[in-house]
This record gives C-alpha cells, structure tokens and sequence, in this order.
C-alpha cells in the first residue's frame, strides 16, 4: 500500500469547492433532489457506477415522504440545473449509493456519508463565513447547519481518490449517500432496501460533535434510541357558546395528553427523554376544536426503555382522547434504534488514525446525546455478520450544531477523507 | 272545620322542647337510630300507628349504607335511652312513616320531614345559643347545623294535633320521617319502598333558606338534579425510585380526572355543577399510588343535562385511567332529580298560609340553589297521579346553613306547623 | 306620512341585487375596504352626506388591526373597482356613517348595519344558489356566511328611501355601517368615536337568527357578554434531548392553561363560557417550545360574571406560566357586553310591525345564544339617556349561520327595509 | 491483635436474642424511645460511656417531629419496661452514641447503626419466621421490615466486643446509634449536632440489600441525592352548588401540580426521580377543598441534579397555586445527600473481610437504587478531613425489604459484627 499516494490524490481545494457548492443548495429530508443529482453527476463523471433513488432506499420504511413536495424538490433541482435524465431515474426518492468494486477478492466496506439539511434560516451577517465569502444558502429557510455538506465533500473525495487507486485494493466499497438523516428517516429507509446487508466493515462518522480540530473519537456509543411520531387528536367542532355540550374538544384531549406524556420519564433501566415539539389545532376562537396535530418524539438509552416509553405515550394519547370523546391516532415520522460500536474495530480505527498526521488525538470512545439512524445501518449490518462504527470526526466550530450560524475548519474535509481511505486501506489494501 | 281550634291545638312550648332535644342528639345518614326510635316511641305514646325501618325504606335503594355503622348507631341510641323493641323493630334501617286514617272516605295527604344532621363539630361559644342554653349536640363531629331538628319538632307537633283533632278530617294523613336528606340517599329510598304510591297531595318544607320569620315561599323549584358519586382508581404501587417504570401511577389518574371532569361545566340547555369535594390517594412518600379515592357530586338544571354531565364525567375518568394503565370504577352515593312543585297547589298553599297570622309574606315562587331529594318522593307521587310542593318556611337564622354556628328562630316551630295543620285542613277537612 | 309611498320606495330588485354584489366581495375585520368604498359610493351618488374611516372610527379602540393587512385590503379594493378617492380618504380604516338631516326639529335615530363577512370557504355545490346563480365569493376563503351582506342591502335601501322622501321626516337619521362584527370588534371601537353620542333611538337586527321569513323578534336580551383575547406563552427552547433541563416548555404551560381555563364555567350568578380556539406552538419535534399563541373567549351572562370568568383566565395563565417558568401575556382582540334592549320600545316596535305585512307573526322577546357588539352602541346610546332595541328579522335560511352553504330567503330584505322605514316613520315623521 | 478472641467475644446468641427483642418493639421515625432507652440501658449496664438525645441531635435539624407523638412514645416506652430514668435524659429525642476511648492516642473510628422501623402491618402468618416464632411486632401498624433491628443487635454486639477488648485498641470508638433512617431525618440531625466532626474513619452498612448472605459488597455509591417534602395548598370553600365562583379550588391547585411536578424528570446532566406519594384533601362532597396536603419527595444523581429538581417542584407549586387563587407552602421532611465512598477504604476493607470466613465472596463497589442519609454523616466526617463507606452486608432475605413478610437470615449478625470489629482492630489495633 501507497500511503502517501493514496492520501495525497484527495485534493483539499476541491473537498473545499464540493463543500461550499452543497452548502448553497441545502434540501431538506426527501427533497435532496439537487444533492443527490449532483452527487451522482460528479461520480458519473469519473465513471463511477452507482445507484439511486428507489434502487437503495426502500419505499415503504419512507417515514413522512409526501409525493407533493418530491416533485416541488425535483422542479427546483432541475431550476438549479440537475441533470434531468439522472432526476428521472430517481423517481422522486433522494438517496445514492456508489459501489467500487476491485474484481478482486475481499471484504466489502462500506462508508456511509449523510446529505439533508435542516429547516432553518441562515444568519445572514459579516461575521458569519459563508455569508462573507458569499456561499450562503440559496434555499430560504433552509440550511446546512450541522455539517451534512462537508460529509458529502469528504464522500465524493474519498470516492475519486479510491477510485484513482483502485488497484491498490481487493474487494469492494460502497460509498453510502444517505438522505434523511435529520428527523432520523432516511437510515431505516436504506438499511430496509437490503444496500449494506453484504458489507463487512461499515464506518461512518460526523464533523465536530464537541471534538476540536485535529481530535478524533473512535467509537460512539450511548446515542438514545429514538422514535419520532405525530399524534392527530379528532373530535368534534361546534359553536362554543350555542352548544358546548355537543362538541367534543380535541384540545382538551391534545392538552391532557401533553401533559400526561411529559409524566413518563422516570425509568430505573436508562435515561428517556420525551418531547412534544410542536402542536398546532383549533380553526377558530368561537368554535371547539375538532383536530389537533403533534409532532413528538420518544428517546430511550436502550431499545426496550425507547420502546416501553413509546408505547406509554400512545397509551396517554388513547386514554386522553377516551376522556373527552374524541379519537386519536399516530403516525410514525422516524426511528433510531440505540447505538452501540464493534469494539473490535477499536484497534484497526487507532491504527488507521495513526497514518494521517492530522489526527493529533484520538478519543476512543465517546458518548452520543442526540439521536442517529447511521445505527439502523449498523444494526443491520450486524445482523448480516458484519461490524460497524461511527466515528467523530474534530472540527474546530463557529456556532453550535443546528444553530443558524453554524460552521466548520474546512480543514477537517482533507483529515476526514484521508482517515477513510486509511481504513479502506487498512481493510481492502492488497 | 274549626280552624281556631285546630290551631291552638298545638303546644309551641313542646314544638321547642322536641326540637333541643333531637339538636342535642344528632345522627349522620343511615344511622339516625336514636332519632327515628324516638319519634316512633312519641307516636306511639300518642296512639299513632307507625311504620318504620324497611317497612318504609327499600333496602336495595339505600346508597351508602354501612351495616358496620348502623350497628354502632343503634348501639348508641340504646346507651341514649332509646327503646330496645323499637330498634329491633328497624332491623338497623332508619325512618319512619306514620299513617293517620280517618276512616272517612277522602284523598290521602303526605307530609315529609326530614330528620338527619350533619358532620360538623358545633360551635362551644357562648354567642351560640344551643351552646349558651344548654342544647349542643352531645354526638362530637355531628350537628343539627341545617334545621332538620325543627323539621321533627314540626311533624311531631302536627301528628299530634292531628290525631287529636281527627274528626275533623277525612281520608288519610302520612306523616313521613325521613332519613339521609344530606348526601341526597334517602327520598329515592323512601320513594322506592312504595309509600307514597297512594298519595294524592304531598307538601313539605324547608326552614330559613333565605326565609325571614314571617315569610313563606310557596312553590320551590328549579333545584338541581344532582348525582352523587365515588371514583375509585387503582393502579400498581412499586418502589418509586427503584421502579418506577414498573408502577401504574393512580395518582396521576386521578389528577387527570380532576382536571378534566371540572372541564365538562359548559351545557347551552341549562346550568350545570361538578365537584370533586374530596381526593384521597396513596401510601408513602416514596411509594407510586396504586388506589386513590374520589367524592364527587354532578348537578344540572334539568335531568337531562345531569345525566349528560355524570356521564360525561365517568367517560373523563376511563379515560384518565387508561391513560396511565390504571382501573377507575364508581359508586352511586346518592341521587335527587330536577325539582318542580305543580303550579296547581300555588292558590291552595296561598289561602292555606292566609290562615295562620303568622305568615305576614308570602312569596309565590323561588329558585333553589341546592339539591333536595325530596324530589324523589314529588316525582312517584306525581307518577301515580297526585301533587306536590316543597314550601320555603321562614326562620330568622344565626349562621349560615351548614355553619357550626347554625341557629334559627323557634318561633318558625309553630308557624309551620299551623302552616301544615291548616294544609291539611283545607284538603282534608269535612 | 304616506306609509304606502313610504314602503314602495324601496325596490325588492335592486336590494337582491346590491345583496349579491356584497356577496360577491366579502370581507374580514378591518379589511372591508372595497365593502366601506362601495356603500360611501352608492349615497354619496344619491347625494347622501356620509362620514367614513377614523370620522366614524376610533382608532384607539380598534382590537386586532394590522396596518398591512388594511394596506393588502386597499390594494384589493382598488383591484375591485373602488374609488381610489374614496379609499384615501379612508386612511385605511373601514366603517361609514351617513346622516341624513331633514332640518327640522326632532329626536335623532340610528339604524345600524354590519358589514364584514367570515374566514370561510364559500361551498362550490349546484345546490347552493350562490354557486348556482354565479354569486359566489370571489375572494378565497372568505364568505358572507352570517347575512351581513343582506344587512348591507337592507341599509342601502332604506337610505336611498328615506332620502327621497325626507320632506316627511323631522329630526336626523344616522345610518351606521359597522365593520367587525365577527369577532366583536367594530362596535366598540365604532362607540368610542363618539358617533352614537347625540342618538335618541336606535336600532339594529339580524336577518335569520332563527326567525323563519315572516316571524319579528321585536326585542333581543340576553345575549352574552364576551371578551375575545389572546394568549402568548414564552419560554426557552433547546435541544430536547441534549439538555432538556436548560428549557422552559411554553407548551407545557399552555396546556396546563388551558385545562385550567376551561375548568372555571361554574358561576352561579350566571351562566359562562370559555373557549380555546385555537392554539399553536412549537419550531420543531426535538425543540423544547418556546413560544407558544391561544386564542381564547371568554363569555358571560352578566358584565360581571364575564369579567370574573377573564380575570380568572387571566390569573390562571399566570400562574401556568409560572409553573414552568415562562411568561404569558396577553392581548385584547375584541369585546361585547352583556345585551339588553328597553322594554318601552316594545310597543313602538309591534305598531310598526303592523303596518309592514310581510310580518305575519311577531315574538315580543327572544334570547341570543352567541354575543354581539352592537350592544357595545346601545351601551352607549344609553348612557347619554336614549333608547335601542335589537331585532330579529325572519328569512329562511339554507344552512346554518357560519356554514360554507349558509344562504338566506331574498324576501326578507324588503320585509327589514320596510319595517326600519316604518320605525323611522313612527319615531320621526312629520 | 488477637483476632480469634476479639471475634469469639461476639457471641450469636446474644445478638439474635437482642434482634427478636427489637424487632418486638419496632418505632418510626423520632419514636424510638424505647429503642433509645433500651440500647442506653443494655450498654451503661456494661459500663460503656453513652450520649443521647439532645447530646447527639440538633433539634434544629429534625424534619418532622411531633412533640405530641413524642410525648405518646415516651409514654409508650414507659409501659414497655424503658427506664423512667433514661427516658428522662432523652428529654424526648431519642437517638444514643457510645465513645468507647482507649486513652491511648490514635484515630477515631465511628460505626454507624441506624434503629427505627416501618409504619408496615406485620405478616401474620405461619410462613413467617417472626410470627411462627413469636416474636412478631408488638406495636401494630409498625414493622422492622428493613432490617434496622439486625443493625442494632450487631452494634451492640460490636459495643460489648470492644469494650470487652479495649486494651487491644488505641485511640478512640464511636458507635452511632441514630433514629429516623426511613424518610431520611436523623442523618443530617446527628450529622448537624457535630457528634462525628472528630471522626477520622466512618463504617456503616446495611444488611441484605442485594447481597445474598456471605456476600459483601465493600464500597456502595451511586446513591441518589434526595428531598422528602410536604406541600400544602390552602384556598376557600364555598357551597359547590350555590356559589362556585367565590371558591378557591386547592384541589385543582394541588391537582395541576402533581401532573405538573411530574413532568419535570428530564435532565441530561443526570437521571431524577420525583414522587408524590400521597394527596390528601378536600372535607365534603359538596364543599369546594379548601386544603390539601401532598407529600413529595426527589432525588437525583448529583446533589446539583437533585437541588434543580427540587425547586423546579416548588416552582410547580407556586404557579399552580397561583392558577387558581390558592396559596402553597412546603415543608422540609428530610434530606440525603448523593453518596460517595472514599476509594482508599476499599483495600482495608477487603484486608477486614479477609480475616472473617463468613464473608466468602466481597463485591468491590456497588450502585444503591435507594436514598440514604448515611451519607449526611459520610459528607460531614469528610467535611472534617475524614474518610467513610457505606457497606452491603449479605444476608439472605424472606420478602422484600419494605413488606410485611421481610425477614432476614440471622447468621448475618455475626458475620458483620466481625467484620466491624476486624475493621476496628485494623485502624486501632495496638
């Protein structure tokens, strides 16, 4: 194995450009129509095969998909010069998968690079860099605030640099362009199209996460597993003052249930969390409300406290909904199971990080306080017989993750792409 | 009909003297053994044939009832001095029914006097007359405090007038005893035993009530239809910090329902109340309440719309419990429907108070704030073809109704029972 | 007065047909831009004298106004068709006042008509004759849905009659048109201007309201006082799962209001009622709220129990507020007092009855189940010693007031022109 | 050190002879008079100097005592045999502490024994050892279902051994007999009255606790932090039917507070816990409550944790009071601190475990799912520079602690008397 040919055939100025290029296009969950076109442009650009849209996501695990807002996402892409023959073949579903094969015998490894940004408006300020130096979002209202655009720089650099080097390895990697990460939907979407059921070794990681530049942690664990549901309360509306006792109050019930939900999270076996985040209901001040909605979400430190909090929340919603006469009833919008590393892959991840002089510090193992459906990949993974893990990857930050200031060193593009092509090195290196 | 007479035939000094002598005895709903004992034992001592116990009470109708109690009642009214063959003869069932038959063919006219008293400790001041002259309630956390004590004074006064006076009558006077007016339990129990299926005109009162001495309300209506009731919810008790996901927290149910029940008071066909007058619940700090207990009490202006709250508010309470995992179950306590006097005895009620000087203002009208179940009896007396009214019978007080320093003007004693003697006089006289 | 030149002075056709323009182009609250230039337009083409915007409005007492929604609503205006001339001299206020004076000695009569019209969706049905006869709302979402439209008409033409034959009236006429009565809004702040002020009698009605066509409800009482306002919660929002600790839920507060608030409608100085309309709040599922808007109305049989039942509300915002550390505040978008109308108009009213044939059957009184400001006016009126009244004009209707297919029998607006003619014949001719 | 004759002085007997003999007379919390008085007693007969009561608590520190029941205790003890004259001594608090001062220069070693009961009916049945034995609580309602009775029996075993021995010791002995363990009151009491800020090394330990018998678990941590309170909300009654409105209605208060206080376990800094365990209030089915009492208590995995918990409960409170016109007041009932063991005692611990062949199997550290104020004691001695450690002493269980069938296997007392003294001779041996 080249080391130093293999690490310097990424270029830092084009993981830089790549960036900057997906940080003016930020989509949303299910609308990176945009991304994923340009993701697969440049890959097929360099002759790389890969797959897209429903070929590596699983229509029926889509959790708040809406057909409506797909094709508004597609006009917008092709508005922004997608390529519309590659927009046809997604068929409206975001997601690619690109697939490296060497014809030579070996493991498959796969890495898996998060793409969606987040429903916020980005600070628009001198001091912000993307501003100043005029990348800013071009989508109002949405942003790439946690970092998603430099883990698709770091995908398409790792690509073309294996790609380049592809005789340096045996076996085959799989480079996952997941959509959907925010809300934790796209994971379980793609784990269920079957794309990683033959990897053997899958690694994946995220920008900054409370690590500085130059430090990275090696194995997450600990992350909360996590549903994400709406509750739809449904009654009867009614004028309020010729005839109350005729209506039946779908706020009341929504109310009761918020509170009652917000009782749960007392659990022995591990920390829970739940959040009502959003409830919105009622049409007028003169009538009793009739439909109320909620966007929820349950965490647990294991699947069964997720799980056993979860399905006391629905109970609250039945038992609220009972009270007042009213029926309620719930849609899931997104699910993370709790995660956990293959400590096994503890040793191979130091000695990779060894290679890349950027890695000043190594963390071996760190703890998640958010949520992340990279676990419903690793999940699957294993019960494939493979191992997985997912890294943290130290990038110097201005603003907090999700904040609408947020940015990062670029530098860590260059540090994160050389760290991967250590492990596939380290992995399939022949 | 010598109405003179008839009038004078009454003793206000025994009117008063029976009246301190049941305000120093008071008993609680079912257990009033002392008291029906001494009435029937007064009657008796006159000649007047009477019923008493089940013979007037239907068993199955009695909400509340404790044999535990009523033991303990009769056991005290024996160390009062009550008649040993009388409290046999009640089998532990209070009230009584005296029946004065002329022999001569005419209508049948029932009196109802209520006779139990309240759980309240009775004013030690010497402000208090009861107290200054000697009368207070000798039975601790029991009290007279309403004046059901002149309502015995009254009924005894009037049978033996009557029975003195009997020739002058035709057809069938009954004088009803009634036990358990507080809590609403025992008109329903007494209407139930059939006793008033005979009756052609039936009358009864109330002392004070916003009454001055001197002035009479003729026909009370409007009363509140009122349900009385107890929710139990139980759930599972478990160690609050080692396992808390293990209990079914009836405590939280219960609170729920609280909230929610007293959310159901807005009905457009007429007013309506709810209160949750007690809530007892749980073992130990440090232990999740697994059984807690409700008083509750609904009430409407019409039955109808009682009906719809009650129901409404068991719904609140399967609701509130299913929320939580929790059992809630009710107990009917009492009950007493929406009252209405026929408007047909107002000229009869108006000529008979003119009679009696005493009566220097009467008020055609007026609206209860209260329940009362004598509306139980009016109802099955008008079911079976006869009428009814439920008269305001003034009486200066001293503290409100229900207050520890309850008190009224004894002059009221003879006033209404010269109120119901001319009554009597007027249907039943030949 | 020549009663039948009087009457026939208005003609059925043009009020079907000034009824459909208005239909046509409904508007909200304080949007009723092209409606105010309409009406000025029409009398001021027949030469009528008439007052609009802040001459009839205080500014100062207009609840829920935004000055870009009244911008928006000039703008559409003009794009209607109104007269830009008459929309500046509005100033972007709606409301008119056209006063007729006959010159001659006499009392002064206000008639008063409402304007606006309703946030609902006209129903597009061959069964509804608007859509059938292609009068439907041009303006989406927005429907005369309440009758005020033929309120209009009915103005429009008893102006244009009574102007003709003013040589038969003494004293003045003061007809108001009233923007926002839905929402009870206008007519306060049209009381405030002080334009009722010098008004001896006063009149104003309601088409349908229960009334088949040909049935008068001479006096309205009873209606319910009522304070529309709403309620900001404010807390702090974070990450839901990384420090839960760190927010102060707004919606937990909210909801633990408005459970709160619907649990105080027990008064029994009169009956209450309270209604949270609507409620949202919330930026995201795993964002602890920070902000979250009820809007709320609280009602009342009296002025007094309906000022109790707000200030209640109000307190128990605060205190909800507080539980979770968050502040609420609150902001008043409308009100009307408790209505009552003076008895001696009754007379007056069934002579003019009378002479109107179109009314075969008159009710001396009725109650109003919902709350109304024109009783804001009477209040008024009152004050400075005049008189008014409230009617019921009959029309059938198709579907109910406030329903997406309500319509009403065209009839009735000749029957309502005439009998408002009748009454300013009664009180003013000469 | 002659360790075979320092644990040959123990003799099993005498310790499962003074275990029945306790456990015949359990007390609660700041009742162990007899206790008190009967360890006072057994030690001084033996020559062994002793404090007690107001000599070893700070009467400023004692949550939830009752000089009445204090007074009735005393009472109590008096017709169970105590000496009138320790009694005496006690001046009402109970609580002893024997120093057991060798003369000779050396550390102060304390050992901690805690002695009250549990307000539990005892098990009546011949399945359980206590009642087939005889020697079942005397005092019905009240229980050793913890294990308190051993704690005593083995720390006056431990008393006699070394006094027997003391010319094998230097420096100093303190063995603490403290009240009120349950509700955690007397640990911050004693710790308060400065009784161990001279102690340089502090044992304490608990039988059974998990740990089967011959099993010892060295080090416990990981304890919860918690607070024990009493809230009560006072408001008005009124008559619920005749005037609601003048009402203030504790219970919804109290009501909104439980559910309120229950949503407040979510805390990312550490996992909480809050209860309330009991709610009682309210005096009559038709009255509007007046007063209820809550008993509360939280915990958490740091003081801090814990603290936050405790006043976002208060603040709870406060709003809810607030909400509806009530006031809210709370009442500390007891306190414990989070625990921590000193490291450096492990290895000694495991050397004093060593040399006693009861302890077959020692367990390095463990987690307590419960609270305990040992830790008040714990926190003080190192306040003061000391060390301590709190230990799982093993015995096999019948029952759970905290139920009414708890017994313990009684070969446990000798077992940990030894290990208390191997400690002793350890630190003092000479």
């Amino acid at each position: 194995m080249d080391w130093k040919r293999l690490f310097t055939s990424v270029e830092a100025v084009r993981l830089t450009a790549w960036r900057r290029e997906f940080h003016r296009h930020p989509e949303l969950c299910w609308q990176e129509a945009w991304t994923t076109a340009r993701i697969v442009e440049v890959l097929e650009e360099a002759g790389i095969p890969i797959l897209c849209g429903p070929q590596v996501i699983d229509r029926r695990a889509m959790r708040g998909y809406s057909p409506q807002q797909a094709r508004e996402a597609s006009a917008r892409a092709a508005g922004w010069g997608a390529s519309p023959a590659i927009l046809a073949r997604m068929e409206g579903v975001t997601g690619a998968v690109a697939v490296l094969d060497t014809g030579r015998p070996g493991p498959t490894v796969a890495l898996r690079f998060d793409v969606d940004a987040l429903p916020l408006q980005e600070l628009q300020s001198p001091s912000h860099r993307p501003f100043a130096q005029g990348f800013c979002s071009q989508n109002p209202g949405v942003m790439h605030a946690c970092g998603h655009d430099g883990h698709i720089a770091i995908g398409l650099g790792v690509a073309l640099a294996a790609w380049a080097q592809l005789d340096q390895f045996a076996g085959r990697i799989k480079l996952l362009f997941q959509p959907g990460e925010e809300g934790v939907r796209g994971g379980l979407a793609m784990a269920e199209s079957g794309v990683v059921d033959d990897v053997d070794l899958f690694f994946s990681g995220h920008l900054g996460m409370g690590n500085p530049s130059g430090q990275l942690t090696a194995l997450y664990g600990g992350a909360l597993a996590s549903t994400k549901f709406d509750i739809a309360f449904t009654g009867t509306s009614v004028h309020a003052a010729s005839a109350p006792q005729e209506g039946r109050n779908a706020l009341l019930a929504a109310c009761s249930a918020v509170l009652g939900m917000h009782t749960l999270c007392q659990d022995a076996q591990g920390e829970t969390r739940l959040n009502v985040g959003t409830l919105h209901g009622g049409t007028g001040r003169n009538i009793i409300p009739d439909r109320v909605v909620l966007e929820v979400e349950s965490r647990g430190a294991t699947d069964q406290v997720e799980q056993r909090l979860f399905q006391a929340a629905l109970q609250v919603c039945q038992g609220a909904a009972r009270m007042y006469g009213c029926q309620a009833s719930h849609l899931l919008q997104g699910y993370a199971p709790c995660g956990r590393c293959d400590e096994e892959l503890l040793d191979p991840i130091l000695q990779a990080a060894k290679r890349v002089p950027a890695w000043s510090r190594v963390v071996p193992r760190g703890r998640m306080d958010a949520s992340e459906d990279v676990y419903c990949l690793i999940n699957r993974v294993r019960q494939h017989g493979g191992k997985g893990a997912y890294l943290g990857l130290g990038a110097d930050l201005a603003g907090r993750h999700h904040s609408a200031g947020f940015d990062f060193d670029e530098g860590a593009l260059l540090a994160g792409a050389q760290l991967y092509l250590s492990l596939l090195g380290q992995f399939l290196g022949c």
